[in-house]
């Protein structure tokens, strides 16, 4: 069988883990990383090139999964490779993807190049999750609850202060409410109220602490308004305890058949690390757009879009054999 | 908008239910109930009709949903009415679907008519999530587990025995074992350790109830090899506590993204009613019937063939919004 030639743009955590998810996958090859940074020779086992080399591997890729930043580099890369490549990204900007896809689709179908967009696992499975209960469960409520687990975005927020060293923040999911829910107690709820916020904040020396405490808990859409705890702790204790990315979360949905007759669903995910399962949720979505290619499917999706038989490395009738 | 019109084969539980979500459906019309058995005029606010007449309808429908038994009625059903109508089922005889996809399949795309088979939640959204679990973390394992519900194929059993009046069963999964899985102290189990039976049993008059606990026990593929226990209960309890059909499950993976670094996923689905719950899945793959069929794909698909925007009442663009 010939394997699915993948190529990854960006070498961050999710650059990186890709790479190695690539090396477990039977059906996949590694053909190169190519990042806007420069690297030493020998430093890494995964074979990096420079971006501007991208172009001259054109040929032989198959899939380029674009793990670059969503916040600028993707809407950037996105239609820029999609000319070229077939693309599989983890865009994470919710209310613009919308328009991103639009966009995509338009360059994927003049171009004939497929593209999976928003892939990972929100967007991405707990999309699925929620799409599929609403469906099949049109009388209810879908509730989404984080965590326990870093949130990038909040701890980047708070090392941007003047005065941190280092910092993490843990998004932390109230357990009460996900209680009062299942008992049919409340029936909606805020993103306030669902989640507390625990941050982990090592200080620069002569840094005011009460000062950057202040700047945490006022800070508009991160902190203010919710539940926050600032805890400062020395460097050691960082390292030693603060380094990995936990996360996950759950969808649920509770609702009824017919009178009193109750139904609830749930999707619970728990992640030890948050960049290598998000590879891995990309992996099996880059099988998918290779297969996409090569039915001439062109254009942008999502997971919305991709039927589940495309995303296993077993062929459909060895799929059916399982159902 | 032109609502879809549904025709239902067979006025059992689920044939009952599904009638009753289609009033509750906004984008769908019942046409008609189809039946063997003949009805009292006036005896069901549903438009009843004898099965000869579904040919005159034929032009009126567009999916027909087969309401009938899995056992020995849809293999014959599903081939002889593909013929006429878009047809979806819930056929849960899961050895023989591999089998039974390739007929329909055949048929289908012969007399340019689409099915889905097998939708319901164990074949169906159980599937779904098995083949969605392995495929984005391939290093694992998947478990399933069923209950606390009703067996009708264990009930049944149990009232085929002479001298029993009334039976339940309630297949009830071993939360120790859950545990131990979710501990990862186990990665195997075998089906008769996952599950207990528990058999509600009413007696004829001047039955043996040793004799009868004796047959059920040994009962092979049902109960024995199981922990089973068989409770003898009279009539008015039975009426009372034990005429609801409640069921549910889980699907659980557990696996790693890399060295110890762990993932586990869950489904969990708690359901009052399962023939309701049961109606309510066909009905989003209902939809998704008509949609191949306006799309010309012709022929058999199942759970894992139908990406999820297919399955919702909102378009694609109101669900892109909500990713």
């Amino acid at each position: 069988m010939n394997k699915i030639k993948i190529g990854v743009l960006g070498y961050g955590h999710l650059g990186k883990e890709v790479c190695h998810q690539i090396r477990k996958t039977s059906d996949m090859e590694l053909i190169g990383v190519f990042s806007r940074r420069t690297f030493a020779p020998g430093s890494s086992p995964d074979p990096l090139f420079s971006v501007d080399q991208l172009k001259n591997h054109q040929d032989r890729i198959d899939v380029l999964i674009l793990c670059t930043g969503s916040a600028t580099d993707i809407p950037e890369n996105g239609p820029h490779f999609l000319k070229n490549f077939n693309v599989v990204d983890c865009y994470d900007n919710h209310s613009n993807i919308p328009m991103y896809v639009e966009r995509m689709n338009e360059i994927g179908r003049s171009h004939q190049k497929s593209a999976i967009v928003a892939t990972g696992w929100d967007p991405g499975l707990f999309s699925l999750q929620r799409v599929l209960f609403e469906s099949v469960l049109p009388t209810g409520n879908t509730f989404t609850f984080w965590g326990i687990g870093v949130s990038q975005g909040h701890s980047d927020a708070i090392r941007r202060i003047d005065g941190v060293k280092k910092a993490v923040q843990y998004t932390i999911p109230n357990e009460d409410l996900i209680h009062q829910i299942k008992d049919q107690e409340i029936s909606s709820i805020s993103s306030k109220e669902a989640h507390r916020r625990k941050c982990f904040v090592v200080l620069e020396k002569q840094a005011d602490a009460e000062k950057i405490r202040e700047t945490i808990l006022s800070m508009p859409d991160y902190f203010k308004d919710y539940q926050t705890d600032v805890v400062f702790i020395d460097e050691k204790t960082f390292d030693e305890c603060h380094t990995e990315m936990p996360h996950g979360g759950r969808v649920i949905r509770v609702g009824e058949t017919k009178g009193e007759h109750g139904v609830q669903m749930e999707f619970q995910l728990d992640i030890d690390s948050n960049p290598e399962f998000t590879a891995s949720v990309s992996l099996a979505y880059a099988r998918a757009c290779y297969r996409l290619s090569q039915e001439k499917q062109y254009g942008a999706k999502t997971v919305l879009d991709i039927p589940f038989h495309m995303l296993s490395e077993k062929p459909r009738e060895e799929l059916l054999k399982l159902i």
